[in-house]
């Protein structure tokens, strides 16, 4: 390949890339420590450079670096560097297409309805009255299904929504996934059991903050890279290649809830991190593969690993330690089935690895009812209400604990849910495929603290790939087989297993 | 004025500022809590915002936009408004066309030295050894001169140079007003005492903390548009209007330092939080006057305030409530002649409030002759060590100690050190002429640690006036005449009196 049309094409996408981390930094700025005051402010610095970022990447001038490479390409002559351009060339322009098919009036009228939406269901949702966000609601369906044909989809509307959280990815496929994964679901959750905390005095933050200090570099994310913080709603955000931030939030009566935010996070930034080591990073391969993909990660670490005997065997010790616990006033066995506890429960946020999916698949079959086919806004809680009944046998007494739990609807992402469970039979799918053969893994962790072996394996089969295949190729190439939810069940029933 | 003309210019200048604020906020963050590992993708980052800014700042649309502007002004009726806008125009153009005088290529060169020049100066202060930098500063020196030329003067060589730090000030002026000082301090120096530290053990970070994180919002600077951190250097930074920053050093033996760190940077975000209120911020005018008005302010806290007796009278048993020290262990005489001991020592970064512009004078004395005149930098050592011998009665024993012991002159930052004596300056002379309006002040502080007529005062006289006159207009309305050291000498008499 030409070196000038190469050149200028990687000095554009740094340049685009510095942006978007600074994007970053503007908003985990905001998020961690910003005084309270220069909220208005900041807003407004985000809305610049997010729109410079955006003038930038729908511009003329990439447009024409584009052609450029696209014509220099046919000289190349290795084929998986040839494999690569092309597929990062399609990616990207797939990418800038959808940009520039929403008009500016659209996006404007879209971003003021969703801001408005935002207050307008937490008043509905304080009043427990989802007619009161009923009409915003139906807008926001009508803008939604406006936008998807805008984009445009072969087989069903809500497929071109998908695309936004999951590429290449059906939502007929994801059907076929998810009642497979309801009807096994159902029997196990009938027969789990509930633990309750085994702490019985509440723990400082302070204690709670040196245990969980240790655990990011402990599972492999590097201290030199990054920084573990506070905020209200755990995060984890990438501001540069070598530099990646993950937050907790601390609640001193429920010690365990700040452990698996950094986890979770950790996992996340792991992701964000074996990206930023691929050779000719940045470049639009060497991004997150979907947001399926990022869970499969967070989830992996938190669920997998961090609710693992071993992981206990390890670490119990030395949380109470820094917790400041006499080892015989809490039992092993006790924390371990509080972490692996089951429990029915009316909200998504607060339900365990088990129902979890079950709260999802139940607003995947919602969402696609209402984007795809002809629900109406206004039947949304008979509809969820007697899901709730079938799925979980629980009576939805009011609204705020039923259809307006989820802030996600309010900002018109519909397609979002969906990926949570993905990510779980992803995650599961990938850790069996690992363990298989790395048997000694659990030995490893138990002995040593070592996750060595499996963040290895993650960063050849996922990180290290990026954007090179669709989700469903690379689980392929990583475990032999497409998605499938009999892994994430199998592990679920394990779990339940040990409970007898 | 035509509204289009107006709001062309408004937007713009906003969309500048704000990036200038990212800018700031990218330091803030990397002296303030960035992984280590990330130094060098961020100064990626800060380096690409920096060139942004500057093309902006430089781009033939703000030429266009000027124009327009200015052919409107002509239309203004009210004259005050036409003074303030012409003034607007007048120091930007001035600003722009000083930005225009350098070619890139001077302007890497110069960048290129100064930054090898760090490391070197580092070295050749660690191996005590002047030779190892001579060439090197020698470089710089020429092409100061160069930068100097390049911009041009009507006197002196040096008065190009000031312009950075001091506009519209010049080296002779500022010599009648040091020459002056310096006759006054030696005898001052050789009649004060020192005293030894009052603290007989260390004091913990976090209480040392405690008590700082009190002063900012008692000085005056809201909690809520503010925050105080820590960093290896204390400094002060703008994020926004409505964003300040400070942060300051602890040291657990010297209690003192931290506490006098955070009243320093108190001042310098009170003047900054003090520009970001006028009507119409952001613009050219709504910017800090000079190097040594910003030091005005946070000397006059730190010094005039912060080392009163009625200052402490207030916060002597706050702070040892703080510090958890019991009231018979330290006496308030002790300390306060401890925070106002005067000792002659040969660095000026240690330096006491009386002998720091000593300190000063010396190095403006230096730098005039190295670039207005013909002082050889070989000869360098040399003078400095006869200098701190007639001035001090010090002797220099090695260059690390002497010559060597600031980090200026390796960046090329000759001009910059008056503005700290000529801080001192206006402060003394800003307090002296509020006092005498507010004979009440020293009451309010020490019975109810009260501030705010002297916030007041100074919102009035120099927050609020931006860049609409020069220093020494502003000094001159402020107080009823140009700069005069009369009142820093004998502020400084009135402590050394004292301690008879």
């Amino acid at each position: 390949m030409e070196n000038t049309s190469k050149q200028r094409y990687k000095k554009f996408w740094k340049e685009l890339t510095h942006y978007y981390d600074i994007l970053s930094l503007l908003h985990w700025d905001s998020e961690v420590l910003m005084p309270t005051g220069a909220r208005e402010e900041r807003s407004e610095q985000i809305g610049q450079v997010s729109s410079h970022c955006h003038k930038l990447f729908v511009s003329a001038e990439l447009d024409e670096i584009l052609a450029e490479l696209s014509h220099d390409i046919e000289k190349l002559e290795d084929n998986h560097e040839k494999y690569r351009t092309k597929r990062e060339l399609e990616v990207l322009q797939k990418d800038r297409a959808r940009s520039k098919k929403l008009s500016a009036s659209f996006v404007e009228e879209f971003s003021k309805i969703t801001n408005l939406a935002y207050g307008i269901w937490g008043e509905a949702k304080k009043d427990s009255d989802f007619r009161k966000f009923s009409p915003t609601l139906e807008r926001i369906v009508e803008l939604s299904k406006e936008k998807a044909e805008a984009y445009g989809y072969t087989t069903e509307r809500y497929d071109a929504l998908l695309e936004d959280y999951e590429a290449e990815t059906t939502s007929a496929s994801l059907n076929d996934l998810f009642v497979k994964l309801k009807n096994s679901l159902i029997p196990i959750i009938n027969q789990a059991k509930s633990y309750p905390s085994p702490f019985r005095k509440p723990i400082p933050i302070e204690n709670q903050s040196t245990f969980n200090q240790k655990l990011p570099s402990a599972l492999g994310l590097p201290s030199e890279f990054s920084r573990l913080d506070i905020s209200l709603h755990p995060f984890s955000t990438s501001l540069g290649a070598k530099d990646k931030r993950i937050t907790t939030r601390y609640d001193e009566s429920d010690p365990v809830s700040s452990i698996f935010g950094v986890l979770h996070e950790t996992g996340h930034a792991l992701y964000e991190f074996g990206l930023g080591k691929i050779s000719d990073y940045p470049s639009p391969l060497t991004a997150a593969l979907s947001y399926g993909m990022h869970e499969s990660q967070s989830r992996l670490w938190e669920n997998q690993v961090g609710r693992s005997r071993a992981f206990w065997e390890y670490f119990f010790p030395i949380m109470l330690k820094d917790f400041n616990i006499y080892q015989y006033d809490i039992s092993f066995n006790d924390f371990y089935n509080f972490i692996n506890s089951v429990s029915k429960s009316k909200i998504r946020v607060e339900a365990d690895q088990v129902t979890y999916n079950l709260h999802i698949i139940l607003r995947f079959e919602i969402e696609r009812e209402l984007i795809s086919k002809d629900l109406k806004v206004k039947d949304l809680p008979e509809l969820w209400n007697s899901k709730m009944k079938d799925y979980f046998d629980l009576t939805i007494e009011n609204d705020s604990e039923g259809v307006l739990q989820d802030v996600h609807w309010s900002g018109g992402s519909f397609g979002y849910f969906p990926t949570y469970t993905l990510g779980n039979i992803y995650s599961a799918q990938m850790f069996n495929a690992f363990y298989n053969t790395h048997q000694n893994f659990w030995e490893d962790v138990r002995s040593r603290g070592d996750f060595s072996s499996l963040l290895k394996w993650l960063d050849k089969k996922v990180h290290s790939q990026g954007r090179l295949y669709s989700p469903a190729e690379l689980m392929k190439n990583a475990t032999g087989e497409t998605p499938d939810s009999t892994y994430l069940v199998k592990y679920l029933k394990t779990k339940i297993r040990e409970q007898e």
